[in-house]
This record gives C-alpha cells, sequence and structure tokens, in this order.
C-alpha cells in the first residue's frame, strides 16, 4: 500500500515517540520508504525527529537525511560529531549522495568529515568536478566487466561489485585499458549461456558523456535517448561513472521553476517557507528596475505638452499594457525554442518574419477595435488615429524586441529567461512611451 | 561515440539517399540510434524521409517514427497503406508507443487499424483509459512471476516474456490471483540461488498506482520515490501495466512549459514551427484581455479631472508597472508552493501574513525613493505624497490578489499559473488606477 500522510498515523507516530514506546515505532517505520519518512520529518518538532532517526538502522536513516528537506538535515547533522556524520551517514550512502551532503556542511566540519572518511578518494574526486557538470552529477558506484569475459565470469564479478550498487541497470563493458566500449543488460545475461563471452553478446552502441559536460547537456541526451542511466568518461574514454535518471530528473524541475521565477521577476531561488527579508531581497531588485523605468516613463510623459492634450494620458495604460505583452510573449516563445534547442541560427530571418506576421495581424485587430471604440467613446477621430498607429507600432517594436533580447542574452550566456520578466516589460513601458507621444506630438 | 549531425554528415548521406545507394546509407545509420534518424528526418525533404525509413528494417523504422516529431509523421504515415501501418509499424512497437501512434491518427484510419492489429486487445485496452490517466500512459508489456516459483522457473519464464519487453529493470511479483504482492530486481535473481524461492528473496515494499491516477500524481510519486518504473493495478489489485520514467519526463517537461506559456500569455501549447495563424491564435485571447484592462483604465482616467493636474499623469506608467510587478511575483511563489505540494490550508493565514510582510517592506522602500525623486525633480511635495501612498497601497493590494488569485484558481480546478499571465497583471492595472486616482482625489 502507498502511504499517505495522515492526522490519526501522525497522532499515533508522536505518542509512541513520547512514550518512547520503540518497538511500536519501528513497526510503524517498517511499512515505510526513507522519502515517507522524510515528509514525516517535516512536520516533528527537533527532539521528535532526532529521536526518531535515532531508533532507526543507520542505513535506513542515512537514507531519510538525504531525502529531507536542506534546512531540517542541517538542523539533524549539526547535532551529530563528525565520527557519527563519518559512520552513521556518510559510510551508508552512495558516493554521490555522500558528496552532496558533504557540500552542504559547515566549511570547517566538512575537512574534518573529508579527513575522516574510509570511501574519501571517490568522494572527495567527485567533490573535485565544477559544479552543474556531469562529474558533479555522477555516482562512482558501477558494474564494469572486460570484453572477454564469459557470463559465469560476469555474475560471479557482479557479487562481488554489486554489493556497493544499490540499483543496476545496466552493466558497462570495458577493454583492457578500462575504456568503455559498450554495455549488456542484465536481461541480457541472465538469458545467456553460461559459457558465451561477453563480447558476442554486447551492445556497442553506447551513449556517454564527458566529466566536464553540462547538465543542461546531460539532461538532453538522457531524455533524447530516453536513458535511465548514462555513463560518464574522462578524455581517455575510460569509465569513471555514472548519472541516473533521478537526479536529472530534479535538475529539469529546478530549471523550470528557475524560468519560471525569472519570468516572474524573482531573482533567486526560494522557498515559500524563507524569511521575510530573503522574499524581499529576491523581490526588490525587479521592483528597483521597475521602478526606474516607471520615472523615466515620468520624465518622456513630462516632455509633451499633456496639458493641452490631456486625453492622450487616457490610454498610457494601453499602450503600455500591449507593448509588454507582445514583449513577454515573443520572448517566452524564443526562449522555449532556445531550451528546445529548435532554433538554429540559419533560423533567425524566418523567425523574424514570422515574429512581424504575427505581430501586424494582431496589431491590426487590436488596432482597428480601439479605432473603433474611440469613435463611439470620446468621437475623436484624430485620437482614435494616434493610439491605432501608435499601438500597431508599439506591438511591432515590441515583438522584435522580445525575440532579440533573449538570442543576444543566450548568446552573451546569460539564461534567456531573465528577457520574459520584469526587464523587458520595463524596457517596453518606456520605449512604448516614447513611441506614442513621438506619434502623438507628429499627427496632432 | 555519441552523434552530432553535421553539415558533411548530412551531405554524405543526402548524396547516398539521392543516388540510392542503399548500402552506404545502412553503413551510416548502423552507427545510430531511432532518435538520431528522428533528428535528421527533421531535415530532410518528404521523399528523401521515405526512401531512407523504406530501406531500414522495420523494426527500427517503427521507432523511428515514434521519436519524430508529429506533423512529420503524420505525413509519412500518411503515405501507407492501412495493412502497412499495421505489419510494419505498429506490431514492431511497444503497447504504449503503438497506442499513442493510432491516437494521432485520423478517425476513419484510426478504425481500420484497431480492427487490423494482431494485438489489438491490448492497445485496444490501453486507448480505452481516460487520457492524462496512469492508465494512458503505461504499458502492458511487463515480466511477472509467481510468489512460490524457484529463481530457476522464473529465468526460464522470463526467457518466454522477456521477448516482448525491450527494457526490463524490475520483475512483478504476483499471488495466485494475479495480485501485485512485490518485486525482484535481476541484480537479487542474478545473485541467489537457483532453488531458492521468489517469496523468500522479493521486496514487499512495493509502491503502485491505480489505472485512474492522475499523471500528475504518477509524477509526484515517480520523483519522491526515486522511481525508474511503476507498476499500475486495478480496483483489485491485479496488475494491468507499468510506467517508465520516460513518459513521465517528458510530462514534467510538458507541464512545466505549459505554466511558463501560460504566465508569458500564450494560451495553448504552440511551436516556433506553427503557422502564423495559429501563432496569432495562441497570442490573441491574452491581447484582447490586456486591450480591455487599457480601455477600462483609459475611462478611470477620463473620470478624473486631469486637465487641471496633469502632472498626475506622469506616474501612471509607474503605478501600473509596480502593481504588476508585485502581483505576478506573489502568483508565481504560490504557484510553485502548489506546485510542490508545500501548501497547506492551515498556511494560508501564515502564507499572507508574511505577504503582506513583504509587500510593506518593499512597498516602504520603493515609496521613499519616489518621494525623494519627486522633491527632486518636480518640487512638490503633495505629488509625492500622493505617488507614494499610492504605490504602498497598490503594491500591498496587488500582493494579496496575487496571493488569492491562483489560490482560488487551484480550489476551482483551474490552473494556478493562469494568475501569472495577463490576466492577473490587467486586473492590476485596472484596479491600481483605480486606487490611484481615488487617492490622488482625496488628497489634491
Amino acid at each position: 500500500m502507498n502511504f499517505e500522510l495522515t492526522k490519526p498515523f501522525l497522532d499515533e507516530l508522536k505518542l509512541h515517540l513520547y512514550k518512547k514506546n520503540d518497538k511500536q515505532v519501528l513497526k510503524i517505520c517498517d511499512r515505510l520508504l526513507a522519502p515517507d519518512v522524510a515528509e514525516i520529518l517535516k512536520i516533528l518538532n527537533f527532539k521528535e525527529s532526532k529521536y526518531l532517526l535515532s531508533i532507526l538502522n543507520d542505513e535506513f536513516s542515512a537514507d531519510v537525511l538525504v531525502e529531507v528537506e536542506e534546512d531540517i538535515r542541517e538542523k539533524l547533522l549539526n547535532d551529530l560529531s563528525t565520527d557519527e556524520i563519518v559512520e552513521d551517514v556518510l559510510e551508508n550512502l552512495d558516493s554521490d549522495d555522500a558528496a552532496d551532503v558533504i557540500q552542504k556542511l559547515p566549511d570547517k566540519v566538512q575537512k574534518e568529515v573529508i579527513s575522516k572518511i574510509s570511501h574519501a578518494t571517490d568522494v572527495v574526486d567527485l567533490l573535485s568536478y565544477e559544479d552543474s557538470s556531469a562529474g558533479a552529477l555522477m555516482a562512482k558506484e558501477l558494474i564494469k566487466v572486460k570484453e572477454e569475459w564469459s557470463v559465469v565470469r560476469c555474475v560471479s564479478e557482479m557479487r562481488i561489485q554489486a554489493k556497493k550498487v544499490e540499483n543496476v541497470y545496466t552493466i558497462y563493458v570495458v577493454n583492457d585499458k578500462n575504456q568503455l566500449t559498450g554495455t549488456v543488460s542484465l536481461k541480457k545475461l541472465l538469458l545467456s549461456e553460461k559459457r558465451s563471452q561477453i563480447n558476442k553478446i554486447f551492445d556497442n552502441h553506447v551513449i556517454s558523456v564527458k566529466s566536464e559536460t553540462s547538465d543542461e547537456e546531460v539532461a538532453r541526451i538522457m531524455n533524447k535517448y530516453n536513458l535511465v542511466v548514462l555513463p560518464v568518461v574522462n578524455n581517455r574514454n575510460e569509465l569513471i561513472g555514472r548519472i541516473t535518471i533521478d537526479d536529472v530528473l530534479d535538475y529539469v524541475k529546478e530549471e523550470a521553476e528557475k524560468d519560471y521565477q525569472l519570468a516572474s521577476g524573482i531573482s533567486e531561488s526560494i522557498e515559500p517557507n524563507d524569511s521575510i527579508i530573503n522574499l524581499t531581497k529576491a523581490r526588490i531588485p525587479w521592483l528597483i528596475i521597475g521602478m526606474i523605468g516607471g520615472l523615466i516613463g515620468a520624465q518622456i510623459i513630462g516632455l509633451f505638452p499633456i496639458k493641452e492634450n490631456p486625453i492622450l494620458a487616457f490610454f498610457i495604460p494601453l499602450i503600455i499594457a500591449m507593448g509588454g505583452n507582445v514583449g513577454v510573449q515573443s520572448s517566452a516563445i524564443v526562449v522555449q525554442a532556445i531550451a528546445s534547442k529548435n532554433l538554429g541560427v540559419q533560423h533567425w530571418t524566418k523567425r523574424l518574419a514570422k515574429e512581424v506576421g504575427v505581430a501586424l495581424l494582431n496589431g491590426i485587430i487590436c488596432s482597428l477595435i480601439v479605432l473603433i471604440v474611440c469613435f463611439l467613446l470620446y468621437s475623436q477621430i484624430k485620437i482614435g488615429i494616434i493610439v491605432s498607429v501608435s499601438l500597431v507600432t508599439v506591438m511591432l517594436f515590441a515583438s522584435l524586441f522580445g525575440t532579440f533580447v533573449p538570442i543576444i542574452l543566450n548568446n552573451r550566456r546569460v539564461d534567456p529567461a531573465l528577457a520574459t520578466g520584469p526587464f523587458i516589460t520595463t524596457m517596453n513601458d518606456v520605449i512604448g512611451l516614447f513611441i506614442y507621444f513621438s506619434i502623438a506630438e507628429f499627427i496632432i
């Protein structure tokens, strides 16, 4: 049965924890998996969490600590000595999870811990790779066999290697120089003759990445080839690790959230549980940009004799809103095209021509409506013309601007999603106002 | 070696295709995987694509057709008879891929095709599940063994079942009533004694979903438990299929893109390659909303004697921009909290209190800046006060509005990401103007 966190369940667990009724607690937890317990820790207080982890076996509680949210983990680990962190937690983890946990420790504790772990070479090695690279994502645990081995030898070799590897999806085949030459599936191994040689049955169509490959590229490759696990090699094509899909799924989710936050004007990764100060810090930069835009807008309007033509002020919100909306739409399409690698340089002209077409069509439709409304509401044909012409111009400009900005940002290696945020909206506001009042000046 | 699509490669392939030099083409394709060929088809013209597929073996070309983009597949399948579609394509596919391909066929062809496929029951069964449910995502192919079997019997049974299953990650264990009771990994099977009974070695902690479970929930569960494959059961807990992570990865990506598009004011899923008319259709609804907002804004400004106080017009862009930015920021945080299930009803009050705190802090900072700038630039203390007070009020309002709207939308089962789009911006524009001019009226 799948676990569901209910109030009666929680009350029962809390009661047993309070009474230090270890047997009952263990009986309850026996039905749970590590992510379930991590979910429960979110709700328990610190004392309860600590006690719960202390009575679970070390391997299970280490898994829980990997799954639990960062701030809770930090508190729980702070309470342990470095010896306990090493022996009870890190020794029970895969190298990639251990490296992740270590990376989040305070500098001083980190150093002490590293000097104490027994599989130090693996973990320290992982810590040396650059962030956001395949090397930082991979785990060192994997099963590899040699081309000339028989199936029987492979299985006995697996008995030794497999202890360290929790989930085995693929067995890697290497040559004498430890270079990756292919893979053999467990299914194939199970179904082949005992005496067959690996080089007769293995698959030499193997996709791999270098340790310096970016996580973005790793995600793209695993997604493209529907891979569950991806081997990592060094520059000599020697097998050094493997990346599993669950790490990539997290990456894909985080990336999507980042784009969305950028588009919504939030500058850093934040959680709803962050403090008011942190939330303010993440949001104020965009607000300041918006404010500067608004003040520049005020100056632009001030240049125009608005007193003589107050009715022009009526349409400021319309011009601004439309410019902003069109700009964000155009940017979003380009950002998604860039993200899915759908946009080659050779497609730029086509892309622009199409964007102009869409903007013109939308602009003409909207302008006609505005022209009619202006005439009906204010019976001013001249104002109607000024607003309509400005609207088409602003929409056309915003669509070009919205298309170019993310492309330029991307070429300068800035996240193009930035373009769909307040930055482009503010620029559009200012330039839109300028276009509107220039056209007004000219026609009036 | 990983494949990279280069111009020299393409030129060579095209030349061989043109010369109908089948041997060379096959030699080139032997190094490629189906997603690579799908990538190449994006660039080849229809005649070349058709010829290329015709010389590849049926199984490989069927895999390519699954990977290729929808519009290309449609054209290529249109060119085949229903017999060819059945025998050359569908018979070579897993049930879930076959069902996907069938679903995209024109109604008439669909009916003919269904009547002809041999594994019709499986595929037709899959077609009967509701869209966006676990049933629609799953494949019927899986390997199941009985609790009381020995390891030897399992392996010989797998020989029969495994032919139909391309990637085997887990073997499912069922009882006499075909009810799912656990799993056994291939690793365990390989490393266990031949005569061990499955019920001695299998893992009975199995996570499963019902066929009617939503794809959102499927993605959440697979992500939470780091699963590569998830079994699907019916209401009697009988094993009926399995979902693999690659399908869920696609879902996660599409969902993220949908949220982002909604936030950017694009109403339907579009590709940069869509026609101008489709692109316009996806974008004009939001523009019309923005326009109506702009016209209402004009009316609101018209209510106020702007002619006597033209300087008030200067700050319209500022008020609008800040209201919009704050509203979108607040919505985005709530939308993400809803998506990650971080927001219980019990947290509402806390959420709101915090949002008010952040808005007030941001509002006061921005207002002070505006007050100073107004004084320096226009030396009008009264105007400065009007703008500052309006700014705080509008920002406070926008943050509350931005927090509530996604929660309300979510409760009414509308995608809350809609709130971060032009809808909320437009509402904020209108209400912000109203607040601004009301305060001005009151103070002046």
